[in-house]
């Protein structure tokens, strides 16, 4: 059993990574992000983009309806379903949902931040939150049936609200549940690099231990990758690659370990 | 047993629909639209809606790339979510895919147009196509245990590739495999009217036979949808409820004989 998370970055050779694991004997499933597309959409249509500091001075994107209604569009719908089509076309019978289909991925929602407006205190609460569980019954009910199924944003709340969240959480409490024995990364870059700047700087072997140290080398969004990278090896023993998805054989090339390896 | 076909018009009172289906006892199965939307959402990207005129004189919508992009963004993308999300607060289990996903709705591509251009004859095909067969096997599994499966475009052709094609046709062929007792239309008018352009003018009771004189009464998009109905009756026994989805309880009325009532 493999998960495989194939970033959202417009790049990404999305017919070379399913041409690739419509070869392989393993069943998989796969997490896709498309936050390229999501931005040119919003883009187009004039959504504007809510970037709130709290208080406290921490920045974070404030997720509305209009924030929400173009991801749906750009990650349930328009790349969602050109992934499916193109597993179908590769033999591949794919199911595409999201988090919120037959609660698939149950989250957190978000206490709200709080922010200072016209001088007053004021909570706000955005579609944002945590995953914490996965209706594994309906994933294991399609792999049983080989139906290949195709995640993707968003995740539902307490309430049965849709919200949005990180896909590298997702990837996480799916491998708690489904304890697969491969877990692949495709990115836009090389692999986990030593200088974010240079390309071919890529450690290609890490331990768990030495992760642990990288956490806490590293800023930003990036502590949080790794964060995430940590609570993979939490509920079993995984490999998991990290690696280039923009190449010819994104999977090929990540198994053979041209990218980065943590075991 | 009951089939839902909720029309893609802007003033379906969809939460009204959802609530309603969440106080049946019967299994259902929900296959939407969303072309106010879809037109919308090519509007403001500038997509062009293109027309063919065949070399025969008959006019047909192109459903090139950019129609499926702007279909899988309304229909798949945010159409469908919000409707899943909306029954997810009602509490019902519901899965929202396409024909796409597990090659739920298989379909024959269209040939291709004939059509003249500089003087030329030449054949254009686009993504459209009629359904031909259902995967009953994925629907019975998410029924059976307990989801509620909600349908829209595109479907899939002979080779893996997305099309376009009328909900009316794919109600017709999951009804030929699931032979539902009851089959609901919502539409934007208050049923089958005598008259067109008299909202007052529902015919409240209509028999098969008499569905009969009624095709060759009416022209062009209504025939179509006349023949569709007929369809709906030739495997087997059912009731069919065209009734109107602007009101405040669209499936109560449909089901209380407000609109019109087909057996």
């Amino acid at each position: 059993m493999i998960i495989v998370k194939i970033g959202g970055g417009e790049n990404i050779n999305i017919s070379g990574v399913i041409a690739d694991l419509a070869k392989l004997d393993e069943k998989f499933i796969v997490v896709h992000g498309a936050n390229a597309l999501r931005d040119e959409l919003a883009q187009k249509l004039n959504y504007e983009k809510k970037i709130l500091t709290s208080v406290s001075g921490y920045q974070s994107v404030y997720s509305d309806d209009e924030a929400l209604d173009s991801m749906m569009m750009a990650y349930s719908g328009l790349r969602n379903k050109r992934i499916v089509e193109e597993f179908q076309k590769n033999g591949v019978n794919a199911v595409g949902i999201t988090g919120l289909d037959g609660k698939t991925i149950q989250g957190k929602r978000n206490k709200g931040i709080r922010v200072r407006e016209n001088g007053k205190l004021k909570m706000l609460r955005d579609f944002s939150g945590k995953p914490q569980s996965v209706n594994t019954d309906l994933i294991n009910l399609l792999l049983d049936n080989n139906y290949t199924p195709v995640l993707t944003m968003p995740i539902i709340d307490e309430t049965g609200y849709a919200i949005n969240s990180e896909n590298d959480d997702v990837v996480a409490v799916l491998q708690k549940e489904l304890k697969a024995g491969k877990v692949i990364q495709l990115i836009e870059a090389t692999g986990f690099l030593e200088n974010s700047k240079d390309d071919s700087s890529v450690i290609h072997k890490i331990t768990k231990a030495e992760l642990e140290t990288k956490e806490h080398q590293v800023e930003g969004r990036m502590k949080r990758k790794v964060l995430a990278l940590r609570n993979l090896f939490e509920s079993s023993d995984t490999t998991v690659y990290i690696s280039d998805g923009r190449t010819e054989h994104p999977i090929e090339d990540a198994l053979n370990g041209k990218g980065t390896v943590i075991e």
